[in-house]
């Protein structure tokens, strides 16, 4: 399969490189090796950090969010791979202004595994640390072992609530009580129609048939929760919302925020038309859309498939949802 | 293939419901069939009006782009179909306040036979028009053959430019004036490494070869310049600076407009490799890079491969790109 890159080995080093170059107004680097991206100016002083890290192929996932409004820094691991904790705590370090950091990322076993670490080194320097790990993924393991799921897409909610109370002055138990609070409301399915390629690799490390949808699937391709034949847009749409709504009641009156969040090579159009069998899933339950995001926010590469997530509403998390951020990845100035 | 959908002749019907239940707060439409779609509110009365109008399939292309600052409407045909002059005449008469309408739109045979005939028709209705064919594929047509060329992701800039123009007050020939200039200094050269899939077909309608690119590819599979072994990103940066150079003759202190366009499956991470490698050409150059867009702007559904524009700037230009602009699929607020 064809990737468009240099060295494999440089396929990281050289993305890092490109977003420093295209954006270094906003972004910078700590350290040579750009594994750290900070807001540039950073926040003002008093204000909680927010930080977060993991693996690279998921652009705008991780580093897309560092902006105002969202997160002070991320750190940058190979791609699939978990960043050191050497790195984490160099950032968390970075990102405290005299307020604690906030550690919100996926629940993956190495990124876990690091920023445990990286919390305990930051004590010896009294920076205060919190850590909230997102596991929208519904998928992931039973209802019950919620601990165990892992985070995908919903994730980038967490971080636009997380965000916005950070800014509004909200301390560092505060901030991270917002955190869980959005996460608890947040559920996410995906469904895989296609592999990716891990550049280093150069091939498909897993493969899905021809005819097939992969339930459930990571972004990683972890095993879903089912192969079914492929499924039509509004099938897709009707599965996720029945299986959301499982874990997430919802009532005439409420409001949800929506994601339909393509995984790298489904067209703009086909998730549009799962948006669509959404909203009239929904208003067939008396519940209304606010904000919807439709596009690219969480992504596994040239990965074909999509993931639906909803956000339950109330009108402290609409207020942080609409609050501005801005990032070179991510606005929700026109949303 | 597999194609997140569900019955293919309904597939630019429940794209548009879609997005109208998405963004009805910002677009609306003209007809029950939805194939007009027009910014909510509309424009101020003496603004000139800006429209387009093409084939579905290239998302955010067309229609992502009527919004504040940008567009005003947008006549949406099938996959890679033009729409009917009918609903181009409908469509300039909605987007008509007083002042004309610039008809700027991709330069395709049907394309430019229906605008003509719609041009036609509204004159009947005392309404001015003026039209500016966008042609910035330098591969589609040789040096001197420059009308023949068609429009590809370079439209963007011309949406952006000409707009900008219209909000600040200008009138219809100024307006024009802006999108001719910003369109003499625009090139484009894209590259494909797969093809894309046409709902009602249901198959690829043409192949590249599995360890072949295609420079020079038209978003619709037109055949292009030549085909090659795959490349590397930095040879496929090279290649499209080499080329849009020649035409474009950039000098030390220059500044031009970036964008680096996936055509739909090609992996964020891979552009903003190849993003690295124009920046680093520029510089080399002695050339500065203005507000880079590095992301899907103009999309062949599933294709995986991008294209390079560059847009050479004066003061005027800088200005109006950098004015307000915010539709659902754009803005520039966070660039």
């Amino acid at each position: 399969m064809k990737k468009v890159m240099n060295e494999a080995d440089r396929f990281v080093d050289e993305m890092l490189e490109g977003i420093l170059l295209a954006y270094g107004d906003r972004l910078r680097c700590l350290g040579e090796d750009r594994r750290i991206i900070l807001r540039n100016p950073g926040a003002a002083q008093g204000k909680v950090g927010i930080v977060t890290g993991g693996g690279s192929g998921h652009l705008p996932v991780f580093l897309g969010y560092v902006g105002t409004g969202m997160l002070d820094g991320c750190a940058v691991g190979n791609v699939f791979a978990s960043p050191s904790s050497q790195k984490m705590a160099d950032m968390i370090r970075a990102c405290d202004h005299g307020a604690g950091v906030l550690c919100l990322y996926g629940n993956y076993g190495g990124d876990n595994l690091n920023f445990d670490m990286a919390c305990e080194t930051v004590e010896f320097d009294d920076i205060k640390t919190a850590t909230v790990r997102v596991n929208d993924d519904l998928a992931s393991a039973p209802r019950g072992s919620e601990a165990k799921r892992r985070g995908v897409a919903g994730m980038v909610f967490a971080f636009k609530a997380a965000g916005a109370a950070a800014q509004r002055g909200d301390d560092l138990a505060g901030v991270a009580a917002v955190a869980r609070k959005a996460l608890e409301h947040t559920r996410s399915l995906g469904v895989a129609l296609s592999p990716c390629v891990v550049p280093q690799v150069g091939k498909p490390t897993f493969s899905i048939g021809e005819e097939e949808i992969e339930i459930g699937m990571g972004i990683h391709g972890e095993p879903g929760i089912e192969v079914r034949k492929m499924m039509t847009a509004d099938a897709i749409a009707e599965l996720a919302l029945a299986k959301i709504v499982e874990e997430l009641p919802l009532a005439a009156g409420d409001e949800v925020a929506v994601m339909v969040n393509g995984l790298g090579a489904t067209p703009l159009e086909e998730l549009l038309i799962v948006y669509r069998a959404l909203h009239k899933g929904l208003e067939a339950r008396g519940v209304a859309s606010f904000m919807p995001h439709v596009g690219e926010f969480a992504t596994s590469m040239e990965m074909a498939g999509l993931s639906v997530t909803l956000l339950k509403l109330d009108a402290e998390l609409k207020t942080l949802l609409r609050a501005p951020a801005s990032t070179p990845f991510y606005t929700n100035a026109n949303k």
